[in-house]
């Protein structure tokens, strides 16, 4: 045990709460054995329960409050050291949030009687079926699809983890999911694929979306992201947004926009430096050059990117074209003397201070770098005016939560056939319009994910331009369904 | 209004309840107009509430009590044909029931604070999908997928409408997944494909298997089910299943345990007579000749199938070689002769009385089309011993929802990789043995869908038999998460 105030140890060990399952040999002693070593490490033991009671063995599930996962790592090993005992199950909370998975299918009207059934499934359903065929606007109103989103993804850069697979992805997928239904109401399920060939990516998807409203593509490495995006954005009716570039773009811009108040600085005048030219950091720069910014020099791992550069792919050969005008092409130090604004979507370590230091008065830095960024913000306190991270633990956390579920609702909403890029700026301007002006500072410049309003004003902001612009699908027939 | 019973005509006009959304010109007694010719028709006026306000027109819904479909058609030209009156929405029970679809996704888990969404989502969802991408086994344990099936579909053969294309199967798709949830408590998706070549479905569905714990194909026409159906269970690693071949089977299969009990008779013994080779014909014919039955004709439209017949897809070419051994091609009637079982899956009237009459004592009659049976049972009261449908308003009805969410409940439990032929006898013995032998009668040979011991039964029953022959994963790792 420890010498610290009790309270604070209490609340430290429920921080990490351990589920044991224990295969323990009929013996007298075997069971003290276990709790005694759990004890004598430091850990509390809480419920003990019978799982399963056999001749020889009797297996247990032991509920054991730890500090933290390595302290959690010491008692499972100092178990396992005792004789007689198996351990087949060690499991901390955030594994057993995910245990069989965390979404699940819930059925909107009760069947509990022939009549019931026979209006929800067969004689009933044929009905709304031949309505469907016979009038295919008719989906929108009679189906789940009006409300259902695709979350597809390879496994192929999924968080900052790489390339883990289709199943290595589920967790996220499922995650995602359950954004979409908390903070959009949007009933969305996950799609794993078992293929990384573009062409076939885009022939699943264009296969399986007469069941879906939206396809929100997710953790698809680059240079593939772009073409599958664009293909299916030109070849499906329903609105398709590859996530890491576009919902990233869009958290960026609405920090940038309150950004900009704070510095008072206008977009068309600064000079940006971006590090990073994969999925996000492309979709940033164009929608911030969308957004009046006009003065950017990106970097990738082997340096300025400029025209003429050899070897880039089609994405980078797009940043070349449109940024960098002068063909810089010195060191990232270099470039970020004067610089206004700094964009980082790279790896940890990228920046020294001194480059902070160099850049222009009122200097904004964006290092999203997951999970550590390309700078720690506590290293340029006073360099920067105003710092946005992607973590949760530090002021300004640039967090796609706040728009993906709202620009989906907005798009189901009002029944859009795409996402534009004009669509993306008004999320981003919702966005930065939660927080008041007079609230507005440099370390509040993105409202948390919880706050109530951004979903709702990205939404009506979405839906109200897609109708302005006239990409929604028709008004559909008189719906007459008798 | 009628002279009939006052509560007998509200039961039946409680019936038929009808929404009618009408645009009404602001003009005094328009709304009477329309109330009044509600009356006149005999129907009944209930809530009236305003939608939607505007200067010269005003939106209400109506709810309208009628006797039935041709009553409330009937309610709905006669608002029509008011000047002024427009319909905007025109909608009964059934509609109202699949409005938006009529399943969606729920969360498991609270996401209230940043602290739960660390947990459920980054950072915290990283060590879930390292573990997965790191212990591939581990993706049973901890995502959707072992509790998750996809219902594919192409639309081409839905219910008995036929080729109705992907997204009007959407709804009974929808339905199959409301049963999933209500009798199996699994979690099921509908992906409706847009594509009918079998090379695409199979890539198409191997694509999206990751995310799926197994794979219910469902209303895809003949003979390409046969070969999609083969390939899929080939080549993926967990359950697939042609549910009008299989489910349908299965439930036959139960039936006619209970009916040649009844009728004393073996299944060595009997004469067959099938009518309809398509998917389920096929599928009934292979389960009960494993089951014993060895003497059987089957029929499609152009007559009896024989060895030699030209032109016969694979499945009957398969039927072909293993039935008829005698290579009989006299008519359905003369082949009725002295039969024991007359399975029908083809379409309405395809029987006599006289051809029931000329069969064997203690004659079995499954005349499974749908909505109206090979002959209606009142017609053969009295020549045949055991009459079964697929309707529920005749006794014995056959209804694949008695196999399908318990045969899958026992697969996923067991971890299966395959459902095998055994697997589906052991099903069919289940269901059969619901009914105990001293309730056992004519009018009793299958329990209703909501006897709640059934799906349990099948469940444990398959579970035991994947166990048994091995169909099954391994065990997995230790299973050790952090």
């Amino acid at each position: 045990m420890t010498n610290q105030d009790p309270g604070e140890y209490a609340a430290q060990i429920s921080n990490y709460p351990l589920l044991l399952r224990l295969a323990i040999d009929n013996e007298v002693g075997n069971l003290a054995k276990v709790t005694r070593s759990i004890s004598e490490h430091g850990a509390s033991v809480g419920d003990i329960e019978i799982q399963e009671a056999q001749s020889d063995v009797m297996v247990r599930n032991f509920r054991v409050f730890c500090r933290d996962e390595a302290h959690a790592q010491e008692i499972v090993a100092s178990v396992a050291a005792i004789p007689g005992v198996d351990i087949q199950l060690a499991s901390d909370r955030t594994f057993q949030l995910h245990r069989r998975g965390k979404i699940e299918v819930a059925n909107k009207v009760n069947i509990r009687t022939m009549q019931e059934l026979s209006h929800v499934y067969t004689p009933g359903v044929a009905r709304v079926s031949m309505q469907v065929h016979d009038d295919p606007d008719s989906v929108w109103a009679l189906t789940t699809k009006v409300n259902t989103i695709a979350i597809v993804t390879d496994g192929t850069a999924v968080l900052g983890l790489g390339d883990i697979g289709p199943q290595g992805a589920l967790p996220v997928m499922e995650g995602k999911a359950m954004l979409f239904k908390s903070f959009g109401g949007i009933d969305a399920w996950p799609i794993c694929l078992d293929t990384k060939d573009p062409d076939e990516i885009v022939n699943v998807v264009k296969a399986i979306a007469p069941g879906f409203g939206g396809i929100l593509l997710e953790d698809i490495s680059a240079p593939r992201c772009f073409e599958i995006e664009d293909r299916l954005r030109e070849e499906l009716d329903i609105p398709v947004m590859h996530d890491d570039q576009h919902g990233t773009a869009v958290v960026v811009l609405a920090g940038i926009i309150n950004a900009l108040k704070i510095v008072q600085k206008r977009p068309e005048d600064l000079k940006m430096v971006l590090v990073g030219a994969g999925a996000s950091g492309t979709a940033c720069t164009k929608i911030l050059m969308n957004y009046g910014v006009k003065n950017v020099i990106a970097y990738d791992t082997r340096g300025a990117i400029y025209e003429g550069r050899e070897g880039l792919n089609p994405a980078k050969a797009w940043l070349a074209e449109n940024t960098n005008k002068e063909g810089f092409d010195g060191t990232l130090s270099e470039a970020m003397v004067g610089a206004d604004l700094f964009l980082g979507l790279s790896a940890p370590r990228m920046l020294e201070p001194e480059d902070v230091d160099a850049m222009a008065d009122g200097a904004i830095v964006f290092a999203m770098a997951n999970p550590e960024p390309e700078i720690m913000p506590g290293l340029i306190q006073g360099m920067a005016q105003v710092i946005a991270t992607g973590r949760s633990d530090f002021p300004n956390q640039v967090n796609n939560v706040l728009c993906f579920p709202g620009l989906f609702r907005g798009a189901l909403d009002a029944g859009a056939t795409d996402i534009t890029e004009e669509m993306k700026i008004v999320a981003a301007r919702a966005i930065a319009s939660v927080i008041p002006d007079d609230q507005l500072n440099e370390d509040y410049i993105l409202p948390s994910v919880f706050n109530g309003d951004a979903g709702k004003l990205v939404a009506d902001a979405v839906a109200a331009e897609a109708r302005r612009s006239g990409h929604v699908r028709g008004p559909g027939s008189a719906r007459i369904y008798i």
